[in-house]
């Protein structure tokens, strides 16, 4: 019955009765407990044609909220949200992941509680906490699995660290899956079937079919850094040659315009001389585009999305990124995949993985399951 | 209601109560209709502690039958089923597709008015039809999207054409995804993230993730057959170059063997040699399952199936194109995502169409919303 309510839009007893064939008492005792739980709140009244109006109920996203936490390689941020992802306080810094998960979770902890006090909410309001990760992630059990880029979590528990201190439900995922989940559930709601591409360091994705994010068996799927670009032979540190990390990654830009004798060595240097206006720079974002296009066009054959969005640092370099991915893919795939195909940049940037973190963790409290178990 | 009943497994009208929390009355006036429908039927008494026991109820898959069809470039394979897949009668023979949608599915009434015959049940028995046709559909129109090997039938109404014949749902999908369906549905229900390849003519696969097809946005998801095989320059006739049906499909296989002197211009030629022991025809099909590997081994990076299924006339060659695949796959892959990967040969063989278009006509005549509809 709560689904129903979801949407926002206040309801009587009587009409919940009717969309769910419920008892009327059944449905009397659960709005009873919906109310108690704060869940639902009373919305006014409706219109009557006679007699007492009968009261409405809604959704109220302001009962409780949630924890948003974007982990990357070196960046940490973190919000205090609503349940329907009104952001009500908000934090970034710079980490070290590699400093390991006992200290990491330990200034996580730190900071959701400061960013509760200055959302004035106490840790009681506090329903669930999403967390993403720079690294491959068992969706289920919430544990890092051999992650490349992140030395010392290996199979650490995440969710048992954290919910030891908050005492509520902790979801883990990796950061590319809270990224195409920020950007679809705040720009792009109706989209069904949308391609999220991270540009950074490494390069990832994020796919969401039918609505929903697909992670595949082992929580695998989207790992599109290590397929293989036609024509390269560039060794990658995976062991393998000519993966597109290896090929069109932050660093391998980096190199590659090192070696040309400018003073790049990280993706953030490629982005600065790019958007200043570097010809040089900006003709290797767009080649970097191009291979990564020849990866995409395989992809867009495969999964058929409406949208492809790509984000990631790299993307802020500027058009020439977008240009070389869309000059391949739209000539390299069929034309029933491309013919609505949009490919455009990410709206939510740098706020994509924390915002997608809150719709992840929202998503939990709000669940058919999870609200029965809250009213009992 | 139905859906808890879909099971199998007998209950009583308070089990049913219990289970869905409706009121008695509505379960009462539901289960009668169920029963009126036939959908349900009475299954025996359950114990009891004293007075009389209460009667149980079940799914009764007999109560209905639907029409599978599964149409090829030359072939047409039809069944009459039950609604959980038992076969009454079956049926295949030669066409061309080519004949147009007007000769053939003609002759798929007439066939099926005959299978429905043979199996000894009334077309007033018949709840609905899934068909599969070799090219792009658009699933919830029902219509194909420019077929490539299906002249004329672009657009064609095929569910309005069949519906107006026996007056009941047609649901429509391409060949590969009903490959997929038959396989899932038959032989490997409990996986829920599955890749099925046919490797025939022109090479394609079916996409399930979640334990569901996914189709992508325009029903073009899976379409293996033109993504680009790393290395190659063969020209393909979509005007590409380097696309893995014009390396790995069964004519580019025959043609290549043919310049070797021998007599093969078919994929079935092919599969004759390979399977009488000659050894360049068994080279060539594992060099092919090399090629596809390639392709294969990206599509695992991105979707992280638990079991790819190799099916098509091109399997029956043998063990040398799975272990093509497998060679590629296996050193290309990442090791999460390839750790639990199985890769294996279809075992619906031939009949993984028909089987998967029965599964598909059935889940739509179970769905609930059709269940109400049915019983008003």
């Amino acid at each position: 019955m709560f689904q129903l309510l979801r949407d926002g839009r206040p309801r009587t007893r009587a009409d919940l009765a009717a969309l769910t064939g419920q008892a009327r008492s059944t449905i009397a005792a659960r709005v009873d407990a919906l109310l108690a739980s704060g869940l639902v709140a009373p919305a006014g009244e409706a219109s009557s044609t006679g007699g007492r109006p009968p009261a409405t109920f809604a959704f109220n996203p302001a009962a409780r909220v949630v924890l948003a936490v974007d982990l990357g390689a070196t960046h940490c941020r973190m919000a205090v949200t609503e349940l329907a992802g009104r952001v009500l306080a908000e934090h970034h810094e710079r980490i070290a992941i590699g400093d390991g998960p006992g200290a990491i979770l330990a200034r996580v902890m730190e900071l959701g509680d400061l960013l509760l006090d200055e959302a004035e909410r106490s840790p009681d309001d506090l329903a669930s906490v999403g967390i993403g990760l720079p690294g491959p992630v068992d969706h289920a059990a919430g544990r890092p699995i051999n992650p490349p880029i992140m030395p010392g979590w290996d199979d650490a528990d995440v969710p048992g660290m954290l919910s030891a201190h908050w005492h509520v439900p902790v979801l883990v995922d990796n950061d590319v899956n809270i990224m195409a989940l920020g950007e679809h559930s705040t720009v792009l709601p109706g989209v069904r079937d949308l391609l999220f591409v991270k540009v950074a360091t490494g390069i990832g994705s994020g796919i969401i079919m039918d609505g929903r994010i697909r992670r595949g068996a082992q929580g695998a799927a989207g790992d599109l850094g290590h397929i293989a670009v036609p024509g390269s032979q560039q060794q990658c540190r995976c062991g393998n040659l000519g993966c597109l990390e290896a090929v069109a990654g932050g660093p391998a830009i980096a190199a590659g315009l090192a070696r040309r004798g400018l003073a790049t060595t990280t993706s953030a240097d490629v982005v600065a001389l790019a958007r200043a206006g570097d010809i040089e720079a900006g003709q290797a974002v767009r080649e970097a585009g191009r291979h990564i296009g020849e990866v995409l066009a395989g992809c867009v054959s495969l999964l058929n999305p409406d949208v492809i969005v790509v984000g990631g640092i790299i993307a802020d370099a500027g058009e020439q990124l977008l240009a070389g991915i869309r000059e391949i893919v739209y000539r390299r795939s069929l034309p029933l995949a491309t013919q609505h195909l949009r490919i455009v940049a990410s709206r939510t940037k740098e706020r994509a993985g924390v915002l997608g973190a809150s719709a992840m963790a929202a998503d939990l409290v709000l669940s058919a399951a999870a609200v029965d178990s809250f009213i009992g």
